[in-house]
């Protein structure tokens, strides 16, 4: 019986494979990678190299650079596994591996077969793609036809592949595959066409393990109404349901295409979800739960242990799918599981991850002003009734709204450092007149039901800010302006040297402590990807993804709405980005 | 009388523009610029810049970087005037104006707006732009829709345009406008479609002055019977005629898309034309006059003062196009005022360009095996009957010819060096088998007439070097073997450092006496461009567009020719291209 029992959990465990998630693990502790979207599990964007400091950064001096040949945006970062880079492109999607022993010359290539006429016209916000993932020598690449495809790391085969929804229909993929344990997990995107979002785990061999919805009923969420908390209270029974009118939430949106993370010791995962749709709030009453909230479930079952909505019946746009970097942290003395997460809507949360508890929600862009504030206790906002783009109905316009509709940040990663103590967050500083209208439903036409103005914050011309913040007291430590909104991911080094790029095309490092800036690069096209940074044959080297587009670029990616006010929002703010770069996929690597 | 007389005079300098052409020639002499394709009148592509040495070019970084945002092959290279640089792209040509005091934010852009498809398809080898001139406050472009458009260098808005022939005919450009003096020179592409080529000189004003072609009736090739030298002899009435079955000559090609020289003191200027269509040498008997050719003609009115023929009645399309640098040196103990010319047939020629003497003529390639060698008296080929492809009539393919269509040298212009006395030139060392085929002329469609295949000259497995060579006796110096052809423009500086690019993406420094690698940096993309350099507040700047295309790049700029042995024969030699590189266009800036 013993003998039995054992073989029985010796079974469980091949088949959960935890042996191969000691690998990841075991991977992301060798600093000389760059094996996941953000380096580790955690999502701190955090290296512990420290060979180019304070002192030398400004000698940095690009080492070599890789034309993806593909134009519109590159968002995301490659990977790294010992000598090889893995390389994404926008749509369609190219990955490349290059040979680091060989100034980045091909090894292989993968060029999916893609529909570019049922994909490309329902992506809302340029074709990005954020980004590969690995697991169990494979290269997982999640399609924009919401394909998943798992390559061979060494020849670039597909080894099995899985069309999860369907672009026809508005669904596309743009997030990046996260490879946690045993499992890979994939969101999607399409809030703008009514698509409700879930997240899906396969096995690394490809097997559907699990849907977890963000909106419906409970089960095709996986939430129990009575141990699933929210605020350290029991969900219920149908709590998104409730929220919603009639069946409004099958074309509800929350969907899930941003930065995942995991704690391997809770053995959960995190993401936050997207917009209701429409952007109308008219037209859908209700809290809308649990679109604009992050998740914390179970990897093994995707039972969801809590949910926090930021934004309840959301009226701006302001997706809550940011990155949930996770730390240990002093808070009011005690140290906490935490979790931290910039919200579109400019609240910069602390939470515990364990079990959802708020610990700090405070605005990380002083310009925020929807809401004065959130209560602790109810996790809800103290909004400012004349922000209220639903107020009046529709065709009415609400002027003067920050931040505007693509957030105080949107899904350009954040950074954190240990040895500080303090995140290092791209920001936006943009505001907006918002004006919803009514919009019906017709499956693969936009659902959006709002236009908009995007223009600089008052008081000044810049869009953007590159801070630091404390995430335990819910305070800016410094602030640099940008020109233009800091779509970049941030590196923070162990040396105390921080990285992240702007839209111009600059690569930027600067003192972890004072924001000082050290040294800046300005790269062949607007940076919207990520810093990271790898140590090859004894030598650290940073490597960023320019090719300007994304949101922010919409109106340089698709050069036919620059003399309109479309590109939802964001061409008419963002319109002198044209003079200071150009279209182009580059991926370009420095060294000292 | 005297009075009238002067005046005049002086009216006639006025109209012929004298004042301008000063302000050209003054700015050539600024080495801080560069103002012209090849940087001076004399095509020489020699800098007296020397902060860049070969003590410190391994310290060479990169300054900034530009991405032009077009993806196909980028030949030529940007102008510099006095702090701005101005960039061109591969159609749809735009043009860039670059601001060098603000790490190359964009000061104005021209987007042209050309037919796609009535010009692309009818360009047969990519679809490069070989760059812009300048003179009078304007920047010339001439678009592949044969438009050549002035525009004002300030704003970059347009002050005149002409549209000089019809792509719907095959008839496009690629080669860069050349302004000497108070005229600007530009030649036209579709030697594969047919198009016979001429040369168009415009005032700087945009009034056509005169039409030069290369083959036809005495009055429209603007020659003298009796005065139009060949080999010091006149060439008699209806040289070109004679020398063609009936009506041919119509369609008989001799196209001018190369690089173009200026002797200010014998006010000529000189180029090369290339080949008799179409390629298969059966359908049209005799020498094809004058196609393959080198002409000297007088600026003022076009007439040709001499021509030579390098290839008559061409059998492999071994174009004359290529530049002609011109030097004064020492022949046979006797300073000459020469030009020197590195032909597709894989000869390098040395003339004196006031008579146009045949000096010298050498094979650059020893692979070269159709010719055994010129006479100095005759100037011509001692042909190698084995190797005609003509010899047997269509439909039978002829094997193991060197050098290939493409030339021991194609476009990539060389650079001179008055320090050392030497070229340094860039070279393919391909070769091919050839096979005519019957084919009947329509208008705007493909007049190719042969199948090809292009394989590595027999003995190695590199298609090109980059060579140092003596053109007073015509021999070799030096010889570096690249993988691939050479096909980027080589730049020679005062401090003996020469610099070219490779089609992996490497741009290189070697020793100018010796070869010997002092420094190579690895691009987002293959080279096809040509190395400048300019100084810019007290600094030496090296530039360099990648985008890897062109002709020995057609199979990675139209991947659907990748799987078959079309693109005129090169995609199969260049196929491991795409294992090193990857279709972008960027400038890359170097400093120390």
């Amino acid at each position: 019986m013993k003998l039995k029992t054992l073989s029985i959990a010796m079974m469980a465990l091949a088949a959960t494979g935890v042996a191969m998630a000691d690998e990841i693990r075991t991977m992301q502790e060798n600093e000389n990678n760059w094996v996941s979207a953000a380096g580790n599990y955690n999502n701190q964007r955090y290296s512990k190299l420290a060979q180019i400091n304070k002192d030398n950064v400004a000698d940095l001096k690009m080492a070599w650079t890789f034309s993806t040949g593909v134009l519109r945006g590159h968002e995301g970062n490659a990977l790294v596994i010992d000598g090889t880079m893995y390389v994404h492109t926008a749509f369609p999607n190219i990955v490349f591996a290059l040979d680091l022993n060989n100034d980045g010359a091909i090894k292989w290539k993968y060029v999916p077969k893609q529909n570019y006429d049922e994909t490309v016209p329902v992506m809302c916000c340029d074709t990005v793609n954020r980004g590969l993932a690995y697991g169990d020598g494979k290269i997982f690449l999640a399609q924009a036809d919401t394909v998943l495809v798992a390559l061979d790391m060494n020849t670039g085969a597909p080894v099995w592949s899985h069309k999860r929804d369907d672009p026809k229909r508005g669904a596309t993929s743009t997030g990046a595959p996260h490879v946690f344990k045993d499992k890979v997990l994939v969101g999607i995107s399409g809030g703008e066409f009514g698509v409700r979002g879930y997240v899906k785990a396969y096995s690394l061999d490809g097997k559907e393990m699990y849907t977890a919805y963000g909106v419906g009923p409970d089960d095709e969420m996986i939430v129990d109404p009575k141990n699933t908390l929210s605020m350290l209270k029991p969900i219920g029974k149908d709590s998104s349901l409730k929220t919603w009118k009639g069946d409004q939430w099958k074309i509800g949106g929350g969907t899930t295409w941003g930065w995942y993370s995991y704690d391997p010791d809770l053995n959960m995962f995190y993401y936050g979800n997207g917009n209701p749709s429409t952007w109308n709030p008219t037209q859908r009453p209700g809290d809308n739960k649990w679109t604009m909230s992050l998740f914390g479930r179970d990897l093994d079952t995707g039972m969801a242990k809590w949910i926090y909505q930021m934004t309840p019946h959301d009226e701006w746009d302001y997706d809550g799918v940011n990155e949930v970097p996770l730390v240990e942290q002093k808070i009011n003395g005690k140290m906490r599981k935490t979790l931290v997460h910039f919200d579109r809507n400019g609240f910069g949360y602390t939470m515990d991850r364990v079990t959802g508890e708020l610990l700090v929600a405070e605005k990380f862009d002083p310009a925020v002003n929807w809401s004065k504030g959130v209560s602790l206790k109810t996790g809800l906002h103290d909004r400012v009734a004349k922000y209220s783009t639903g107020r009046n109905g529709a065709d009415v316009n609400t002027t003067g709204i920050c931040p505007a509709a693509l957030g105080s940040k949107d899904q350009q990663p954040a950074a954190y450092s240990p040895r500080t103590g303090l995140y290092y967050v791209p920001t936006n500083h943009v505001c907006m007149d918002y004006e919803p209208f009514e919009v019906e439903y017709t499956s693969g036409q936009p659902y959006v039901g709002a236009t908009l103005n995007m223009f600089p914050a008052p008081g000044g011309t810049h869009l953007g800010n590159f801070i630091a913040w404390d995430a335990r007291v819910g305070k800016i430590v410094w602030s640099n302006p940008e020109r233009f909104s800091a779509w970049s991911g941030a590196l923070a080094t162990a040396s105390d040297v921080v990285f992240y790029g702007t839209l111009e095309g600059y690569i930027k490092a600067v003192d972890a402590q004072t924001g000082r800036e050290l040294w800046r690069f300005k790269t062949s096209s607007g940076i919207i990807g990520n810093v990271n940074t790898y140590k090859h044959e004894g030598k650290q080297f940073i490597s960023i993804l320019s090719g300007v587009g994304g949101w922010a670029g919409i109106g340089m990616a698709i050069p036919s709405l620059e003399n309109d006010s479309d590109g939802l929002g964001a061409v008419g703010a963002y319109k002198a980005l044209s003079s200071w770069t150009n279209l182009g996929g580059v991926l370009s690597v420095f060294s000292l």
